[in-house]
């Protein structure tokens, strides 16, 4: 059984101890070693993978060849690529472990077997999606309307924690500015 | 009956005569003129809003007191503020009919109730708000990745049509650059 994993469900929907047998049984735990891949380019994204300990980061290769961050997944949250899972085309994207990490894989098809038999999850799944969606609706608004600083000030006062975990050089490719420029206004505060 | 609504959601799940009833039954027709609000900052959202004819926008006004246009609803298409929504907190955003428009309202109150009479629908759903999220994703990919002209072309290319009915202003405040680039890249490409 996976009680962290279960809580965080059970924050949305209520789940039976059967339901929650079965939900378990069909979840596998991964474990990956730091700078391990999840995903990788040309391949389909397996599933849903909720982050038990460990930290993550989803990017791809820009035709600058630089690694652009798009996102990262921390403990108790869900990453994948879900243009891969959605369309089942091959993914763009590398999933990493930026640390040593335990994950719970949901593959795509135990999903979509574990949603006849717990309907509920369906509701959860929406609710994950919705949040998920509302968050990258947030972060065009940010990229829109606030300035490079503004931006990198909501971060550092919104996550503070993760602020330490991360290494600059992400926190600058997921914030869209050089390392320099992040650099920069560290100094600033400083 | 709502065809062009029971159309949209049968490509993604199956409905049987009875549940396309109950479903058809929780719908409200609606009828906006141009320029009418669905939607002002400081109330709810009511619920989603699928639009059967004509156009509208979603966006909010900037600290700079500019409109700042966030998302599109065309016909066919599905928009709410889904933060109002998921968080049950009033909006920061207008939703305003573009052209006289014909849109059917599946208030939140009514979807949270038609989920337990038709259970498929909260699969519907998650599908919906996981292409929303892909296309949000591929939204700050681009932002962070593009140059404002390759995104004017991308946007060009993929949607020819909606170029023609969307006011160049509009477009202009939806791609992040100002109504003179834009004329510019148009004088370029003419």
């Amino acid at each position: 059984m996976y009680p962290q994993l279960l809580a965080h469900i059970k924050r949305y929907v209520a789940l039976t101890p059967q339901e929650e047998q079965l939900l378990c049984d069909k979840i596998e735990l991964q474990k990956f070693r730091k700078k391990e891949f999840l995903l990788e380019p040309g391949k389909l994204c397996k599933g849903n993978y909720f982050v038990l300990t460990g930290l993550v980061r989803q990017y791809h290769i820009t035709n600058k060849l630089a690694e652009q961050i798009v996102q990262f997944g921390l403990e108790s949250w869900w990453i994948a690529d879900q243009e891969s899972l959605v369309n089942h085309q091959p993914s763009n994207y590398y999933i990493q472990a930026i640390e040593a990490s335990e994950i719970l894989l949901l593959t795509e098809s135990n999903r979509i077997i574990l949603s006849k038999e717990v309907p509920v999850l369906e509701s959860y799944f929406r609710v994950m999606m919705q949040k998920s969606f509302v968050a990258m609706f947030r972060r065009v608004n940010f990229m829109l309307n606030l300035t490079d600083e503004e931006r990198y000030n909501f971060f550092a006062k919104s996550y503070p924690e993760f602020m330490q975990r991360v290494p600059q050089y992400m926190l600058a490719s997921y914030l869209g500015f050089t390392p320099q420029f992040l650099s920069r206004i560290r100094a600033k505060k400083a």
